[in-house]
């Protein structure tokens, strides 16, 4: 199944998108996240051309948000580029925030920042899924997972370090993140295989290739692993948003490389500054400034998954 | 206005209450999140006789709930058991965190937990406030509260260290709070001041007196501070929930006593412990077990203002 909505009032009007994408039919269900708590109900009107330009996020808010790293290279390297060292707990015992969930922006909504905030993207995979009981095990969580989406985790790298060394997590450093149109269930995701997803995180800058790693590999941890995290403490309700932090990946062991250097390049900006510091003691590529141009898309065999997001940059005074 | 919300589905069945609590009424607005969001409705039906041991929260599910540490006086005694100075900035700058808003417990849902996790509460005051712009003022901020309410935000201290060391706040250690059964508009308050709530937040532990603390006394940051600080990179949206902190109060410029020792008390055992750390050198007071009871209700000239929080620990697995 392929979801996507159209913009209205605050949950969007759900559309049920044929395989061919051409063809979308209003469903009975309203929202996303109406749905997903009541189950799949039958569509609505007759099918009508789909006009993806036209999509707002495929839930554009969620009752949570709960946003693992698990790409733990990502982490290391962070550290790395700061010159600490990484915890070896964070091998196993996954870092996870919860985010913003209301508002989720639609693909081509502006990222809304001052430049002095430091503003990087983040390109990660998201999963939807539906009740989780407090203490699930690892595959309770897996059989939990109902669609995957893909996210721009929007961060404020000037902001993060005060908020990290607070230890309260992200407030202000984490604003709404940006998604792509379409959500798909597993069955439409043959790159799916329960845990991760094996297909090409594309990120354009200001239309030159900045990233195309592998999301499914160098993932630490699986997404069923990040639920279960998640539930130890609390039950996870129908429509908790799970995301996979930055997609990184490592080259031969070591840090990744831009492509232009033959890598995989990243998918933020802050990992390449990180390797820039590594490798020549000082970071030389900026954060985004106002009119900057993000575009993320993921592909598997040459195929568009999701749609792409593609955001530019606005100073929010203005 | 006085809000309460009987058991239904996910976001409960709206009432308006009588200011003299006797009698309510179904809303035509279903749930708080909807009348938050589309505005007050007339009731619908006849008033009825109101059942207060019937309510869950008043709110049962919210779209964010961004949880402040306003009184620091309880951060700096933190710090000082362990020996640790708290950063001056701490006194200008908020800690916050994002926290688990689906579900929130009603008023007598049980504390479900693992006694090795260290379960304790937290007595708060909460604020509902409708749509607040990105980068609003304090005054705007302050416009934007709508309801107060009160609540326990369970906290499972053993869990706390780790989480606060990987600074991603916490996810874990901070599992669904459970709220009293009544919300109440500014209106309805006349201790309310606009910033803070003058009334008396008491706690019981097993039946005796733990905490009579003043919530309107040595809050470092008012609401309004509160919602200007969560809404400086992103909007704010009707119906989210901004909480106070653990309320502590001073005594005499020093940490407040126990209520057997002529103080205020505390709202937490964590405090409690921490005096007990800094006055000889190890703490006596245990977190919850299994069937320990606390009740946290608050007071005004002798009237209780939204009923009684009345919750017993459970083993979650029993």
């Amino acid at each position: 199944m392929i979801l996507a909505s159209y913009p209205k009032q605050r949950d969007g009007e759900l559309r049920i998108v044929a395989p061919d994408r051409q063809t979308s039919t209003r469903m009975q269900r309203r929202s996303f996240a109406e749905m997903i708590e009541y189950g799949v109900a039958p569509p609505e009107g007759e099918p009508e051309p789909f006009d993806i330009t036209r999509c707002t996020a495929p839930m554009p808010r969620a009752w949570q948000f709960l946003d693992g790293s698990a790409y733990v290279n990502h982490v290391e390297l962070v550290r790395r580029a700061r010159g600490a060292e990484m915890p070896r707990s964070f091998w196993t015992d996954p870092l996870m925030y919860q985010g913003c969930s209301d508002p989720f922006l639609g693909p081509t909504d502006p990222i809304s920042g001052d430049p002095a905030w430091g503003v990087d993207f983040e390109a990660e995979v998201a999963v939807v899924i539906s009740d989780v009981d407090m203490g699930a095990t690892v595959d309770t969580a897996r059989a939990a997972i109902r669609f995957i989406m893909l996210l721009n985790d929007v961060s404020l790298r000037a902001l993060v370090p005060a908020e990290l060394g607070k230890g309260f997590g992200f407030v202000q450093s984490k604003p709404p993140s940006a998604f792509a149109p379409l959500a798909l269930s597993p069955d439409e995701l043959p790159c799916w295989d329960g845990d991760r997803l094996h297909a090409t995180m594309c990120v354009n800058l200001n239309g030159l290739p900045f990233g195309q790693t592998n999301a499914g590999q160098d993932m630490t941890f699986g997404f069923p692993e990040l639920i279960a995290h998640a539930a130890k403490t609390r039950p996870l309700r129908a429509g908790t948003v799970i995301g996979s932090g930055t997609v990184s990946n490592k080259r031969e062991g070591g840090p990744g490389d831009r492509i232009v250097d033959g890598g995989a390049g990243y998918s933020c900006i802050a990992e390449q500054r990180m390797v820039e510091t590594i490798q020549t003691g000082s970071a030389t590529t900026p954060f985004l400034t106002t009119g900057d141009r993000v575009e993320i898309w993921m592909e598997h065999e040459g195929k568009s998954l999701f749609g792409t997001i593609d955001q530019t940059v606005q100073d929010w005074r203005a």
